[in-house]
C-alpha cells in the first residue's frame, strides 16, 4: 500500500483550503481538484469541521434557487492583519476567505520602536473587535516595512527601525492576541495581497514593487514567495546607482531610496521650495511648514514643471534598477504598489518613465510580454496579504501545530 | 483507491533515476528514499528494464567483497554535451552517470552561423564514436551562449551570434544524431553541471556566473533552473553600469561585457599595449599581432601594474553587478565559472574584487552566510550540465516521449 506522508498530507490540506478561501465547493468538486478519493476526502473534510474550520451547508447555486449541499470555510473564522509603516499602522480584520470586514490606521513613526507600534496596532484592532466583529481570532499576520529573518520570525537590522532588530515581534503578538501569528516584509505581503485580490490574481512569477517611504520588492515564483537564502530577498532600496549621489539615510550615497520614495520624494520638494525653482512647492512650504511626497504629487498634477521633472527623475532611476531586474529574474509582470503609487501626479508620472526605461534597456526578449502596472488594490493590498500569509499557515497546517 | 497521475509518475521516475546517476542502490535503499511500496517500484523498475534505461546485477558493496543485487543505470546508456563558444565548440561523450568517457574542442567562430558550429560539433562528435564509444546515443544536449527560448527549442536574438536567430537547433541535432535533444543557455548547463559534480552540489539556492567572451548567469532555485517567464533569465551582460562608458559590441554603451569578459579584456590590453602604458602587452602584441584575454592574465601573473589595474577595474565593475543582484536575490552561494576565471592572474584577481564589493555593498543579512567561490570543474561544468539536462529529460519522461 502507499503511504501518505505528513508533507503530502499537508499539501493535500492546503489545496482543499485555498480553494474554499475563493469560495464554497461541493464534494465532487473538490474531490475532483485536489485528486482525492471520495473516501479520502471524507476523512479530510470531517478532520476539518472537527477543528471548526470548515462546514457543510446546503446554498442555493443556481439562478432558479436550486440548492445542493456545499463546502465552505467556516464562517466564524477570522484573521487579524497588522501592517507597520514608517510613519503608520494600518490594521484589519477578515474572514476565512479573507474579505476584509474592518480596516484602521494610525500614524506612528516606526523609529519610536516596536513597543510603541504594537501597542497602536493592539488599540486598533482593540476597537475593531469592540464592535463584536472577532470575538476570537485564528491568526494574525503583520508586515514591517525591512528584511526579516522569517525562519526566527523576527526583523533584522531594518535601515528605518532602530529597536526592531531582532526584537520578537511573532511571541508578543501571539502572546497578547492568544493566537498563532507570523511577521513578513510588507512587499512580501503586498505581493501576496495582489496575488489573492489584485493584478497578479493570474501570475505566477512576478515582481511586486513597493513604492511608499523606502522601497522594497516582492518576488514571486511559481506562486510562492521567494525570500532567499536568509530571508531578505527584494531589499533594492540601497541598491547604488551613482558614486557621487545625494547622501541615503542608510549612510552611503546615490541608493536607489536616495532618489524615490516618500522621503527623497519629500526632501526634494523641501530643497525645491527653499531654492526658488518651485512657486508652487514654495507656497505650500509656507503654509503647511513642511512638505511630503503627497505634495510633490498635487504640484505636479496642478502643472509645475519642477515636481514634474523631480518625479520623473526618481521614476527613471526606479526603471534603471528595475530594467537591470527584468534582464537577470525575466518575470512575467511587474506590479507597482504602496502608498506613493496611489498618488495624484505621482504613479502614473513614475509608470510612464519606469515602462519606457525598462523597454528600452532590457532585452526584447524578455520585455516582448512584460505588463508593468499599477496595483488597484490602494492600501488594502498589505492587510489582505497579512491575512493571506497567516491563513495559509493557520489553515493548513496539522491540528497538533495550532 | 488513490490515483496516481502520469505527473507523479513522471516525478518518481525522475527522483529514482537521479538517484541511480548517482551510483548503484539496492532496492531496498531505492524504495526507501522515493518513498514508494516494494510492488510500486518492483513494477517501476521493471519498466525500466525493458527500456533498458537500468538492470540489476551483483556488485562487490563492502571491502570484504560481500556481494549485493544492486540497481544501475545500464551501462550501454550514452549521452551527447556539445557546448558552443563565442570562439570554439566543445563537445564530450558521457555515460548514463554523466562520467565523461571523452571530450574533445575545436576553435569556431559562433558569428560564421549554426551551420558552421553545428558542423563543427557533429565531426567532432564523429570522431570520438568512431573510436567505439558510443554505437548509439541516447540524447545529445546543447549550450549556446545566448538567451534560449527553452519552450521552442531554440536561441533568440544572441547579441553575439547573428544567424542563429529562431534557428531549428534541436530538430537539425535529432535529425543528425537520430536521439532527442535539448538546447539551453550555456550558463543554466553549467550550472546543472556544478550542481551534479562541482562546488554547488549541496546548494538549493545560487548563482552561476559564466566569465567568458560574455558574461552569463544561471540562476537555481530549489534545484532547479530559473528561465524566467521568457527564458531570457540570467542576462546580465548588458546591464548598463555607465550611460558614458565604452561601447559595447551590443550597440549601447557602459554595459558589463564593456568591461570585463574575454572580448573586453582583450581590447583593454591593445589599448594599453598600443598607448605604451604596459611595455609587457606592447611586447606581447608585437610577437603575436593581437592580444587574448589570456595575454593580459599572464601579464597580470608577472606583475604587469596596467594588466593587474584592467582586470580589478572589471572585477569591480562584476562585483558591482552582483552586489545589486544579492540585495535582490539574496543567494546561498556565488560560483564564477567559465573560460576567464580558469586563467592564471585573472579569475582569483576577479575573485577577491568581486567578494570585496559584494560584501561592502549588500546588506549584511544577505552577505553574512555566503561564500563566493571558483568553480573547480575548468571546462567540463557545461558539457557536464549539457549531458544532465538531456539525461534527464530522457530518463524520466514516458517511453511515448522517448
Amino acid at each position: 500500500m502507499k503511504r501518505t506522508t505528513p508533507r503530502q498530507e499537508n499539501a493535500q490540506r492546503e489545496r482543499l483550503l485555498r480553494l474554499l478561501q475563493d469560495g464554497p465547493r461541493n464534494r465532487a468538486e473538490l474531490g475532483d481538484l485536489v485528486r482525492l478519493s471520495r473516501s479520502a476526502l471524507a476523512g479530510e473534510l470531517a478532520r476539518l469541521s472537527e477543528l471548526a474550520l470548515i462546514e457543510e451547508v446546503e446554498l442555493a447555486t443556481s439562478r432558479k434557487g436550486r440548492r445542493s449541499r456545499m463546502v465552505r470555510l467556516s464562517p466564524s473564522l477570522r484573521f487579524a492583519a497588522v501592517v507597520i509603516g514608517a510613519a503608520s499602522v494600518n490594521v484589519a480584520i477578515t474572514t476565512g476567505d479573507l474579505e476584509i470586514l474592518a480596516q484602521a490606521s494610525e500614524s506612528c513613526d516606526a523609529r519610536q520602536g516596536p513597543d510603541a507600534a504594537l501597542s497602536v496596532a493592539l488599540d486598533l484592532l482593540g476597537e475593531l473587535r469592540s464592535q463584536g466583529l472577532a470575538p476570537r481570532l485564528h491568526g494574525v499576520g503583520m508586515g514591517v516595512p525591512g528584511p526579516v529573518s522569517f525562519r526566527d520570525d523576527f526583523a533584522v537590522v531594518p535601515p528605518v527601525m532602530p529597536g526592531w532588530d531582532r526584537y520578537p515581534v511573532r511571541d508578543a503578538l501571539t502572546r497578547r492576541l492568544g493566537c498563532p501569528a507570523l511577521i513578513d516584509n510588507d512587499a512580501n505581503l503586498m505581493a501576496l495581497g495582489e496575488m489573492h485580490a489584485g493584478v497578479a490574481r493570474t501570475a505566477g512569477d512576478f515582481l511586486l514593487v513597493k513604492l511608499g517611504t523606502g522601497i522594497g520588492c516582492g518576488i514571486v515564483i511559481d506562486g510562492g514567495i521567494h525570500r532567499g537564502a536568509s530571508g531578505s530577498a527584494g531589499d533594492i532600496g540601497h541598491v547604488q546607482l551613482d558614486d557621487h549621489g545625494p547622501a541615503c539615510l542608510c549612510g552611503n550615497t546615490g541608493c536607489l531610496e536616495a532618489y524615490i520614495g516618500g522621503t527623497a520624494i519629500a526632501r526634494q520638494a523641501e530643497e525645491a521650495a527653499r531654492s526658488g525653482t518651485s512657486a508652487g512647492l514654495a507656497e505650500r512650504l509656507a503654509r503647511a511648514g513642511r512638505l511630503t511626497a503627497q505634495d510633490a504629487g498635487a504640484a505636479a498634477a496642478a502643472g509645475d514643471a519642477t515636481a514634474i521633472a523631480m518625479i520623473r527623475d526618481g521614476g527613471r532611476r526606479l526603471g534603471q534598477v528595475l530594467a537591470d531586474l527584468v534582464s537577470f529574474f525575466n518575470p512575467g509582470l511587474i506590479v507597482i504598489a504602496g502608498g506613493l503609487a496611489d498618488l495624484t501626479g505621482l504613479g502614473h508620472v513614475v509608470l510612464t518613465e519606469v515602462r519606457s526605461v525598462v523597454h528600452r534597456r532590457s532585452p526584447p526578449l524578455a520585455t516582448r510580454e512584460l505588463p508593468i502596472m499599477l496595483s488597484e488594490l490602494g492600501d488594502t493590498s498589505g492587510v489582505v496579504g497579512a491575512a493571506k500569509l497567516i491563513s495559509t499557515h493557520v489553515l493548513s497546517h496539522r491540528p497538533a501545530d495550532l
